[in-house]
């Protein structure tokens, strides 16, 4: 599978036919490296006709669109509080399911009063109950303080606003004669924008001028996709449609910088027609 | 006067000729209201002239360009940390001249020991001495956390920050066809932009389309310019490029929304232009 | 009237017969200074009664003994948000009465839109108004927090811990064989323990024994008082009986520091025969 | 060896002599739970000379007494932020040796890429490189305030207050008639002292006493030792005579809500003589 794709169900349908023994899925939800969206609620059910266990990723997608650890048919559903959450890093957030718990219980071999225990976590969100290790008070403080506003705004309307600024990215890096780096755009992640380098570009020193001359930080890729393309995180506090002008800006006059065209004026006047539409 | 411009050293110099009684007179600095700036410092080296004392508002100027009670020869120089300084508001920063302490000492009316009084606070800058009230600890913690990163970036580079930001909102406002409200560019002020409310509209309505849609507060005029002028700060951690951009399209997407043409690539170029100039 | 006295409402009622033309009666609660308590209650019934306006001090009362505006019938009513309520300071908290509006707003001499005026802010505790001038955030922010604290422990829970400690502060400084410096305990402060400062002994060298031995903080008198009395104060987050007992400790290590005898041991039993009497 | 003991440095000679081939030693330096310090640096010294590898947990002692790594040859050495060092709990802290460096880099099964990678840290220290996960930004802020203060007052200092703070605690536990639970006072800790649990009484019922009736928490037993003690802890900022005495005081007062007798003024006086004879 090329990195600019997404996983195809029917690829995981073939591999567990292929491979009845398989016992546990993993997937990655939103790959943040290349902004694309894996479809973990089609892949969730064909997991779970076959009877395996499913862990999934969702760091970098949970809070920001529409997705629970009940609709992928999640056993270990894995979040964290520093991307579309807007809280403090520091802390993980785990869905578990009762099979999941129940097979762990069942196994000796289950790390247990262990930083890499699962189960010494199972009663942590009683009020009751003490954490297993000294919790780390300023963290839990934050995501605290940071549900409060999630639930207070309303999940639909947080993840309507990581939507229309994710559109207006993507309408303004096209305006700009730019090209996506997901192969269709209806792959695309609603919390980061994955952006192709145009030939010719020196990646790093893109990134270098966007932030020197506008304040603005965006992201590489990694590995197979390093200095193939550039990262527009719109997560939390940031998935803000005025920080779509703000990044489309600065990735503009960052080329400009390093002798390449770009048309600002022409990406913000995409980015707003989208934003207008929306209302 | 009007509203729309700075006060003449001349009529100054007229008028402490006709009242050679005057012995205090009062100027304000940076006109926050019609982002207008008085040249304090031609007009404090008449005041010293005619021997009067001389008190200076700097409140939302100091920290934001290159002005100093020494330049301006104030006895009273008066601005506050939550404006060109970005810390937290609450206190009052006083540059007192030698003279001033000893007109106060000498006069038993000077209030003492009271809210009101400036003696009072004479020694507070010592690591030795208390202050006359409970301090607001949170308060100037932030002010000396504040101080710090003003020294640590440099006073010419934070003033040249607030200017090239200044510079940009500027030729987007007049790029999308919009006027400025002070006189002559050469009195706008580098720490807040004011912009001359188009004929027909809504000047409030404009505001709240712009906070509603985009996020972004802009102020309005007062008293006699109230409707007639909309203000964009530009003062401490917002005084950089990437907010005149954000500002230049927030001010064009909430005049839209009220029906009104307004071309937000044109004043995003023209902004971009002014910022690549500067390298 | 001696400072180790309260003021006798005879008193009040005496001057207020005398002097018929009297509009204006102001009180002090809690004479910080000397630990007492006024009987304002009384006195403002006898005000009330004269057709006078009554203001009222408990910037060191109010939140640590059952004491509100409409009990002593104040007309503005004044306390502190950093003493008894244990909030940050910094901010001042007005009881201000129907008819004190009603005299301020038909007063056109009455300060508005200046520090001094307390008109600007009738309209402040509403969620639909600006504050006059810019709020500082921590403050108020620190109040709401300190307040909600108050409220979930509630009101007299929280007057029953003031007195409980004051009641455990002053056993221990009498068994230490130190008199208090109230006249009758019945006006001792529930906020604070003033102790009489016992012959032949410096009374700054005590309070910075206990500060350098004990690091605990005591006051001492001011004025005619200074020098004759070392206050214990007790508000807020340290009104709990165990401060009294590091007190009496601190104090007790003191004054043996400064080669007077002190039987510690004592003063600790006599606290604790108090909190174990509480229960 | 029973639990109120310290390692026997012979012990560990023999058992090194016996078996040639241990690689690895690891020791707890403040063995928490029952208040005792082991002799890390002979047994560093014995380890050393027989050629294998030092594991040393000073979790509850680094900063509250003088050890360091070199002084027992630790090759890795865990101390936390929470305890002595007064900062937030969450992170910890590393001293690797030299040769643990190579022996883990040599080592194609150490893990790399990990939650439980040390290797990965290798240069976390250096302002030029990034943290191998994304920070904890709180607890960093929190630990590098907390290191300020630690060098400001210079770690002697904050070692003796340890080591006074304990001698104060332990005279008084003692004056009241109870007994330490550390075999002997040469191996009692100076950052908690262990209490053996009097005949009859309900520990557990004792510490909900102290907190409930003085706000004040002690810590129990684990496994082996629930029930037979009480831990008083003064660690980081706990660590200061005062603390000794609102500890006594509040163990006191705790049996003897609980009908047992307690001499609290005696412990007190049995502290303040400590604190005293230290001037």
């Amino acid at each position: 599978m090329p990195y600019n794709e997404a996983v195809d169900p029917q690829a995981v349908a073939d591999m567990l036919k292929k491979h009845p023994e398989i016992s546990v899925v993993s997937v990655c939800h939103h790959d943040t490296p290349s902004g694309t969206i894996n479809p973990i609620n089609e892949i969730g059910a064909l997991v779970a006709a076959h009877g395996a266990y499913l862990i999934v990723d969702a760091v970098s997608s949970f809070g920001g669109m529409d997705t629970h650890p009940e609709d992928c048919r999640a056993d270990i559903y894995v979040t964290g509080p520093g991307k579309c959450l807007g809280a403090p890093p520091g802390l993980t957030l785990l869905g578990v399911s009762d099979r999941a718990w129940e097979k762990m219980k069942a196994n000796p071999a289950a790390p247990r009063a262990s930083v890499l225990s699962i189960l010494d976590w199972e009663h942590a969100w009683s009020r009751e109950k003490t954490f297993p290790s000294t919790p780390l008070l300023a963290d839990v403080n934050g995501l605290d303080a940071a549900l409060d506003l999630y639930l207070a705004e309303g999940p639909e309307k947080v993840w309507a606003r990581h939507d229309l600024t994710a559109r207006a990215t993507r309408a303004g890096i096209k305006a700009m004669g730019l090209s996506l780096w997901p192969a269709r755009e209806a792959i695309a992640s609603p919390t980061a924008t994955a952006v192709r380098t145009p030939a010719g570009l020196d990646e790093k020193a893109l990134r270098q001028a966007a932030r020197e001359r506008y304040g603005v930080v965006f992201s590489g890729g990694r590995g197979a996709t390093d200095g193939k393309l550039t990262r527009i995180g719109h997560m939390g506090p940031t998935a803000q449609p005025i920080y779509a002008v703000a990044a489309l800006t600065a990735f503009a006059g960052a080329l400009r910088a390093l002798g390449h065209e770009a048309e600002a004026g022409k990406a913000v006047e995409a980015a707003m027609d989208v934003i207008e539409a929306a209302g």
